[in-house]
């Protein structure tokens, strides 16, 4: 069966910031679809600006794995959406949240800290290590990953412990950061990868192509248990 | 250092409820306080119906661990104060959610969950197992604890999986569930115990009162470390 | 591609117990291992009595999933076999324990506990609980399973927190067991699933089946980081 | 009650190496044993030499936590004393891995993994960043601790994920490195730290010690559940 990925992009930086129009002339979004397409994903795009950010109910009851990158309006995204985010994970889609977006609303309240982390755009050299060599969102990749330049993340990074931490980057600063992070909500997996600044080319970079394309397969949709009841169950399965 | 207990409780079944008012003549919040007064620690009681729910900046500043009792209205909580409570957790007062208070707002937004399960109130035997014998919540339990008369609440639960499963419980009608769950959120501890419907006297059994003052113990603020900062980091540690 | 599934049988029941040869008159090993290739699986059935216990070298390296079934004879498993299986699951061969088999030494070496539990033989009643629905090894299922006469397995469980607990027993004399759970050590995959006594019918039970046909697809190797190197590094990556 | 530590020394690099012999003139145990005792805990040295590498039944039981420095010779602990150790921890010894001690017996039968991972020699500034700040083994430590010249110890580190990773660190060469990381078994919590080559003057670093500290008053031994039974248990709490 053939994935299907949803891209939600912010759609500011493409309208504002020189640096993103050169580096993402089709957009930053575009730029992630077209990979995703390439390793034989279905694809679309939306953007905060479409109505309902583009994430009406029909998107989301079509969409596998949502794929969100947002850095400049996390406010901005309408409550009752992000909401509507919320459970469509719960109810087992797949969300990868990129750079910034560990701030979205959706990220914040399915993980349940406020996320806050050290940050720093000087264009330094970012050194993603692989720390669990034996996960699928790993798959292929040599053991550490260079990024020229880069916005640095740094820890502390206020998120739950992770059930997986697959990517540890070292920055040449001086700081460290998680930057590639599992856990699972209901019966939807979530995916934090750190790397994605506007202003470097970061979504063209091979390796970070294909661990997105890695994540997007980790998080599909899985079938579970069936006919799962819950609330009021007056009958007991056992006679009192 | 005295330990700074709050309990609040909703307070509308003692005002409702002749079943709870003969079991709890001086309020479920009360029959708790005194019983964390005699283990040594300072207790207040607040109810819903206070001003600001009984939750002002002040209270929490003053509390060590908050014990939230709600059954009847979960959604009448204000979302400003649910969000304050959340806050002070993340600041590392400790969290105790009884009962149907895994669907108050405050539990919900820090566990990332819908947190639905099953549930029937018909007189049932529950045995609370302790599945994690070194925790310091089952500090001088014995292996399994019995009450005569419960409401069932049973798998599947939704929940993140636990940092520490410490009680799991059997039900006469053929149900279990995981009783008694810990999470940390930033530098909050967050503890689930289940048992705690207002029409049994389950606040009266000893050794849920004993499980209540560990837990407390337990989520007792830590200092931690000092002088952490966040955000725009613009002096690099190490020179680019 | 197709997976590879040796099935690891103790051999002593079938020689030496009526009931067993009677409900198992092809052997414990041979029923699995018949409803593993009706799955489309490849599978083999290898015992104590065979040379080297039947875990070659060979064996191993050709195998994608073990599924370990043993109850009267741990002691007997020499040592350097033993361990040949654990540095097998660390390279990423998958690893179900099955039983008993909680008292194994390649399993009792994976987690680091005794592993230590209630028993007893008594025909009672076992209800399996989906505690986690989301999980893959539940695909297909229903949120309950009875097994109409079982050996009881009750809590505590000296087991390291697991990873996922994908299924908890009730048991009609008053017990409860986490039944399903599972745990990574490097890049293998274990899981542990509890039923499984020899005298009682329960791998001719549908649902077992499909649990672990399901387990078997979890726990194939995953291909993972490439080219990751260990111990002595002297050259740093970046100048020192 | 006064805690009580048993520092457990390999007693190799005093005999045969200047540089730690004018580092540690007292031996490395002995300068731990010294801030351990200024911290008001029980404390004794013992070593590799001493009969039973001092690790008699007697000590054992004596001992709350056991802190374990070892880096020439973990194959010439004898295995039955490895499993003594494994067995206090199982019953609530705490135990502080030190260094190079991922790779003594004991840790690597409690954790379950080959603790493999990258090392190098080569006078590298080492930051160690808090990256649980919540966390008791942080107490009063500071976001950062700096070591000016330390080994190199690089992911990736074979370890089952933590159950909290206290401190990550970066090395000057580029790699990174989960430095603190909690596990628990059964009873017993486990603490591994990794600065403590032997030709740095680390464990005369005030941080380092206060890390130390911290750990053993985490570490201790939890009262828990009493009176917990296991193995045969014929007669059901519930009638059949």
């Amino acid at each position: 069966m053939t994935l299907s990925v949803t891209v939600w992009n912010e759609g500011i930086h493409e309208q504002e910031n020189e640096e993103t129009q050169e580096i993402y002339p089709d957009g930053i979004g575009e730029t992630m679809a077209a990979f995703f397409a390439e390793a034989g994903y279905e694809t679309r795009v939306v953007r905060m600006q479409d109505p309902e950010h583009g994430l009406t109910e029909q998107v989301l009851a079509e969409t596998d794995v949502l794929v969100w990158w947002g850095h400049a309006a996390h406010d901005d995204v309408d409550d009752d959406i992000a909401d509507r985010v919320v459970e469509a994970v719960w109810d087992g889609m797949g969300y990868i949240a990129l750079h910034s977006s560990h701030h979205a609303k959706p990220f914040m309240r399915l993980v349940g800290t406020d996320c806050d982390e050290k940050f720093r755009v000087a264009e330094e050299r970012q050194r993603i290590w692989v720390t669990d060599p034996g996960h699928p969102i790993a798959n292929g990749l040599p053991e550490a990953i260079v990024i020229p330049e880069s916005e640095m993340y740094g820890e502390p990074h206020n998120i739950p412990q992770p059930e997986a931490t697959v990517f540890i980057s070292w920055f040449e600063g001086g700081e460290v950061f998680r930057s590639g992070c599992c856990w699972r909500r209901q019966r939807g997996r979530i995916f934090y990868f750190a790397p994605g600044h506007e202003t470097y080319p970061i979504f063209h970079h091979d390796q970070v192509q294909q661990i997105l394309v890695n994540a997007v397969e980790w998080a599909q949709p899985v079938q579970g248990a069936v006919d799962v009841t819950y609330r009021h169950s007056p009958d007991p399965p056992e006679p009192l």
